[in-house]
C-alpha cells in the first residue's frame, strides 16, 4: 500500500469491475455501505464527448463513525462521504485509492472528538484496501 | 455570507425543500449539476433508528472544471465532486454551505494548475450562494 499526500492507494491485478466488487466487499466488511457511485468515464462522455479511461468515484460511509462526527461538528457533511475512486491502469489491472480521512481533517482545524473519529476511519479504510490487496 | 475554515455557509429564510431547489437552480446557472444526493436524516434513521434534522448532502460537479481537473492530476477524484450542505436551521430557515476548494486543495499539496481551477471553483460557489441570499 502506498501513501500519497491526500491517500492511500493499491494498484491489484484486477480488471475494472472485479476491483469494484472487491473494494465494495472490503469496505462493507469495515462497515462502510457505498452510498453514490459516480461513473467518470460516461460523465465526462455525456457533457463534454470528452474520452476518459474507465473511473468512477464511490461515497462510502460507515453510518457509527458519520452519526459520531455529525454530533461533534455539524458542518461535517461537506467531507463526507468518504471517496474511494477504483480506475483502470492497465490490461486487468486497477488502481483503488481512499482520501485519508485524516488528511481531510487537517483542514477541520481543533477538535479532539473528530480527530479519534477520523483515526477510526482511517484504520478501517487500510484494512479494507488491505483486503484486496492480499486476495 | 460566513467564511468558515474549511467552506463558506448562509443562512437563508427558506424552508428546507425550498432550500435545496433554490441552490441546485443556483449551481446550474454556475455550471454545476448535482450528480449525488445523500439524506443524512433518512440514512441515519434507517441504519441506526437516530432521529436528525433534515439535513443533505450534494455532490456538485461543474464538467469542464473537473475535466480540466482529472487532466492536471488523475487522482483529484478522492476530493471530487465539491460537496454542498443544506440543512434545516429553525422554523422556515436553513443552513446552505459549500466546501471551500482551495481549502481542499491545501491537502493536495504543490500543483499550479489545480490551483487555478479550483480558484475557478471557488468563485462560482461564492457566486450561487450569493445568487440564493440575495433573493
Amino acid at each position: 500500500m502506498q501513501q500519497t499526500t491526500y491517500g492511500i492507494r493499491i494498484e491489484v491485478p484486477l480488471d475494472y469491475e472485479a476491483a469494484i466488487a472487491r473494494i465494495g466487499e472490503a469496505l462493507q466488511a469495515e462497515g462502510f455501505g457505498v452510498l453514490t457511485s459516480i461513473d467518470v468515464k460516461q460523465t465526462l462522455k455525456q457533457k463534454l464527448d470528452r474520452d476518459f479511461r474507465r473511473y468512477v468515484i464511490l461515497g462510502a460511509c460507515n453510518p457509527k463513525l458519520a452519526d459520531r462526527a455529525f454530533q461533534s461538528e455539524l458542518e461535517i457533511g461537506l467531507l463526507l462521504p468518504c471517496n474511494v475512486i477504483v480506475y483502470e491502469s492497465g490490461p486487468q489491472r486497477s488502481v483503488i485509492a481512499a482520501m485519508d480521512p485524516l488528511a481531510a481533517l487537517g483542514i477541520v482545524g481543533e477538535n479532539e472528538a473528530l480527530y479519534g473519529i477520523a483515526r477510526e476511519a482511517d484504520e478501517r479504510l487500510r484494512r479494507a484496501l488491505e483486503a484486496v490487496e492480499k486476495v
